[in-house]
């Protein structure tokens, strides 16, 4: 096989990238058509996009393909999660510099595939073109198999406020390599690949999670979104909030604070909810806060939290 | 309102974006969520997607905003179409450099959601990221409604070919505009925004078209697709494709053969499908050919064509 994407060709690099990609039991007509068929059970599809430029949202020094394939399907499955949906597939685009390697291009579509491939789901079709720096598009697909579609507008006073999965890991990851270090591994790792807490999304919804949303602005950016759609108030109380001891050694070694990371940290796809207060959570899910009435905003200990907005893609890093 | 994207704010972008795209009685659940959710009324959606990047495939010194928007929902909803389904939906990922005029992304939105509205499709979701090119991704979802998919395998000797919509006519635009010329207006405009044969996919399918693609690497090339899935041979008749006498004289202007450009230009997403014999065709179609058994392939005339093999996106402009 040729070395570089541009000595394969267009039509060479999707049959390659094809045969990596198994096909689930909810593929009806899996790639190479006009387009795919996917089941919807339940005569409802949830969708949602996310896309990735390279240097912007990875850098291929930082990580290796198979963890930005990974990265990217999981942010976008994520979002699938949040609705209280299962993922049923991914339609990928993907632009390359024609002196991409072509090893580079597989192992994007097997961190793509593998990571699909962990909650039943498939890549079921998508586009390669040329492009001067590496782009990629993902779009996931879900069902909802008859559950309510779990909005981030439904939150009620009174509920609480539930976390699952990983928070600040991704940004302790991103602080490390931004200095030049490759360790600790733990944290660089979570940079390069989020561990969403897949099935965490239809299992709050069968609970009766009034609102969801995946964090990947940051938790306090992201509940924000919440408390605004629901027109509520959300406080977060700091102590109830896990800093995970890897997380304070690598703060206290680059001087930093790891409650900020923990609560505007982004990229790690944990899942956040609110619950009528009665619900019963199974383990996974900490309580960190409650919501109540007033004017839409989101306080940590009753205050305003200084650097709380999340980041903006366009701003930040 | 701020004059660039940059200043703008992804969140302010994307709140402005949203408010130009009204939403179709398919969308359940519009943007604003991490997911949209929309209706697939027979428990089946169709997938498709493409990304387009700067000077790629389009350039912004060629075609406005709104033009590009427009082709880059055709091209998709065109995918849809070619599976014999009816577009529903579009999600769209949007890379900006920070210094893009707001003016600018409004009218690829709108551009996005006039052409989707065409087909009474609904732009429901999408990201707004920071790149230093433009970068537009979109994916489309169709409903077949009961039908069957018309895939590209079902091609059967006996069978005739026919093609509804305009060929060669971007071909023509982009001739003209790749030497510095802005007229004749009809083909560059049909190179800034191609004539979908909406409606024609689903047509297709209720006749019993046995085999469908749309034509986005030109006739031959995507014919040659056919022919291979199907494991047939095509034969298309030159004298029964139509050269519009604008190409003709557009050709003769540039000492060019508008054959060439009906039979492999790319990027009109005419719709070309294979037929029983005995069916009667609306007049939208045109039969341009035979299928037989053999070798898979397609021939002009019983003969090979010199430059039948399309354009490879790697390869070409």
């Amino acid at each position: 096989m040729p070395d570089s994407v541009g000595e394969l060709g267009e039509f060479g690099l999707i049959g390659a990238v094809t045969a990596r990609l198994p096909q689930g039991p909810d593929v009806l007509l899996g790639p190479g058509d006009d387009s795919a068929v996917v089941a919807a059970p339940d005569g409802r599809v949830v969708v949602t996009t996310d896309l990735l430029v390279e240097n912007r949202h990875f850098r291929r020094d930082w990580s290796d393909a198979v963890d930005i394939g990974h990265k990217a399907a999981a942010q976008n499955l994520s979002d699938i999660e949040a609705m209280g949906a299962r993922p049923t597939s991914l339609v990928v685009g993907l632009g390359v510099p024609a002196d991409l390697p072509v090893s580079w291009a597989l192992g994007l579509a097997s961190g793509l595939g593998d990571e699909a491939a962990l909650v039943g789901a498939s890549v079921v079709g998508g586009d390669v073109v040329r492009s001067p720096l590496v782009v990629v598009s993902v779009t996931a697909l879900g069902s909802l198999d008859g559950g309510p579609a779990v909005t981030r507008s439904g939150a009620r006073p009174g509920d609480v406020v539930a976390v699952c999965g990983r928070l600040g890991w991704a940004e302790a990851g991103y602080q490390v390599l931004s200095r030049g270090f490759r360790t600790p591994r733990a944290v660089v790792e979570a940079h390069r690949r989020p561990a969403v807490p897949y099935g965490a999304g239809v299992e709050a919804a069968s609970l009766g999670a009034t609102a969801m949303c995946d964090v990947s602005d940051g938790l306090l950016g992201d509940l924000g979104h919440v408390a605004v759609a629901s027109g509520v108030v959300i406080d977060v109380s700091a102590s109830a909030v896990t800093v995970a001891p890897q997380l304070k050694e690598v703060a206290s070694a680059l001087g930093a604070d790891p409650l900020s990371w923990v609560l505007t940290g982004g990229d790690d796809n944990a899942l956040v909810a609110c619950f009528p207060a009665e619900v019963s959570l199974p383990e996974r899910w900490t309580v960190i806060g409650v919501v109540s009435s007033g004017e839409p905003g989101v306080t940590v200990d009753g205050a305003s939290y200084g650097s709380a907005g999340g980041h903006d893609h366009f701003a930040g890093s």
